[in-house]
């Protein structure tokens, strides 16, 4: 009987999950969420046509992260009726610099990526729950951690340093990069479809609630605007991307801030929801006419602009540009804007084929190619996961 | 009978002064520094030859910075012979947003300097000291305030905007950019030789001890690396450039770092001597064999060639690039190394005319053209003072 693998994205407040039929292609099942764990938690499940087949509510009491993640088992098993689940993959934020490629899960990998979360204090925690949960409730099943820092383990050590003391950069302090899951699927999908272009030197736009750039040149990450955290680089739906770390000095004393006070501000507060003061989400901004609306989006496309500066350097010149991530994959009005932003670069836009969606969006005379790629993170994972179980 | 003008720049451990006929192009008389305040104070003064005409040493119980520029005031009015000073002008390092120009002294101007302190708690405090200071010694001559943020209030919105929430950027937290004075001279310099060059989409390299960028067009400044305070942007001497915000605050909860803490780490032991654990000094990196002297000078280069791509996006294009400060007026190596990551912008070097130190440095199949221009800050300051105290 065929075997399926489990993918698992264990976020702060949700635990996503897909299943897929571990043959060739993997062809995907079913994918789920469980959502608002600790207030409203809240599943549904729909399969491969996008029909909603199971949808469940708890009283938040009932259903932490631990909980979550036995209940997506248990629902994982009911959906596959019968079919064994041949192993689990897991997103996990941070491999630091010890974890380059996936791993199988041992109690060893665990310890050693506890000894992250203080490196991604808000998700990593969660990663690993939902691993433990998974383990303790069916030991037999093996599990996989794949990683977002992976695929950015590439860059020169250049790209990776902070100007700190030697000592800090020594103890792990450098620029990690995230999102790599999704950059290794958008360069995996740009080698299937062009080949010689998946060589040269591209910037992927990966945007979303969380954004970054990633400079790839060969198939490999040369750089990143992320760096440590989750926090530096682009605008984000409530994360303030880069700032002068004179900033939070200044808040410090004049504002009594703490940690967690700037935590929270520039996780949760800042990005487009600060400075729009309106919404973290691009489809209400796009949609609102108040000019603070407005002047958000300006911010978050202007500074992808400047980083896809800062990238072309890091590469030496610049042959192609791809989209992806919720906001580059539907949101015609910011990928005409930085396409816009970067004619410098010789980038020219089809209006009329970014309009459609299309896959390829440059104009006739444009001399970057323009690509939207659908981004595929828990296909990746798969992948990665059904290769080191049956090894 | 002729009048004088007399520059002050009071930083954290010295105060340099110039003197300067106050005729057509104001003729430089002396230039001097009391250097070692609180340490070992010492006055030195030069003429125009650069011979050393004073040479005076304190014990540093006796000096600190309201007494030095007493020291500085008394020491001027000697070496004038009884020509009158006509007026005083600052360096001020930070003008907030409401001195886009220079301004003359008044206790409102004063007051409203003091409410900035907080936005560069190391440097303004000195500034204004030195203010009161001959104010108070000297009530009948005129001063005049010069800021390093005013040339940087050209900037677009945009370009000064960080990702806040918006009652943090309307209270004064954005980009100011400083090194302005620099900027502005190097500028007007560069109008006098090549006008048309002068409008054109130029960056500026001010490399110095501090160091940044400036991307300018039509004379004006579009974006510069610093940003809020002095920290941010490229690697500088002892201070760390762009950093991932969450550094600070795993700092503080991993290294239980407070204000006081991270602002020694960023500010004085970072930068070319925290990478090094060597020095601050480019010309004792240069000369050192360590390879840690090498990855401190790689990164120095490394991140001034990805911010020119930044700013050559703020720009839409790159024209021109220009270089000063001591790094860029005389490191060779800098020189090279940096015109070397930008071949991909159309920049290529003429080694004989960098290593001869020549105006020009551009090959001549070069798309760029590139300028070594001695920058002249007091000059700045004293045409500024001279216009408004002759109004």
């Amino acid at each position: 009987m065929a075997e399926c693998i489990a993918v698992v994205n264990a976020g702060s407040s949700s635990i996503k999950f897909a299943l897929f039929d571990d043959g060739p292609d993997l062809p995907q099942l079913f994918a789920g969420q469980l959502e608002q764990i600790g207030v409203a938690p809240r599943l549904t499940v729909t399969d491969p046509a996008g029909e909603r087949v199971l949808e469940n509510e708890w009283d938040p009491k009932e259903i932490d992260h631990r909980a979550g993640a036995s209940i997506i088992l248990k629902t994982a098993i009911g959906l596959l009726g019968g079919k064994p689940i041949a192993g689990v993959g897991h997103r996990v934020v941070h491999g630091g610099t010890s974890f380059t490629a996936p791993v199988i899960v041992t109690n060893e990998v665990i310890a050693s990526l506890k000894g992250l979360c203080p490196l991604a204090p808000l998700h990593q925690p969660h990663n690993l729950v939902a691993m433990e949960a998974i383990r303790t409730a069916a030991p037999h099943i093996e599990q996989v951690a794949c990683f977002d820092t992976a695929f950015h383990q590439a860059q020169p050590p250049i790209a990776q340093a902070f100007a700190l003391p030697r000592e800090l950069s020594d103890s792990g302090v450098k620029r990690y990069g995230f999102h790599g899951l999704s950059y290794e699927f958008v360069s995996g999908r740009l080698r299937e479809l062009d080949p010689d272009m998946a060589d040269k030197r591209i910037i992927v736009a990966h945007l979303g609630n969380g954004a970054s750039l990633c400079a790839i040149h060969h198939g490999r990450s040369v750089a990143s605007t992320m760096g440590f955290t989750a926090l530096d680089g682009l605008v984000m739906g409530t994360r303030c991307g880069a700032i002068d770390p004179g900033v939070l000095i200044y808040l410090m004393d004049e504002r009594g801030m703490d940690a967690r006070k700037l935590e929270a501000l520039l996780y949760k507060q800042s990005g487009l929801l600060g400075v729009s003061g309106i919404s973290s989400d691009m489809r209400t901004l796009r949609a609102s006419e108040e000019p603070e609306a407005r002047e958000a989006i300006d911010l978050f496309v202007y500074r992808i602009t400047r980083e896809i500066g800062s990238l072309a350097a890091a590469l030496g010149g610049l042959d192609g540009l791809v989209f992806t991530g919720g906001i580059g994959q539907r949101d015609v009005k910011t990928r005409s804007e930085v396409v816009g932003g970067c004619t410098w670069l010789g980038a020219a836009l089809d209006e009329a084929s970014n309009g459609k969606g299309e896959m390829r969006i440059e104009a006739s005379g444009s001399r970057l190619p323009i690509w939207v790629l659908p981004t595929d993170e828990e296909r990746v994972i798969a992948r990665s996961t059904a290769a080191l179980v049956a090894a």
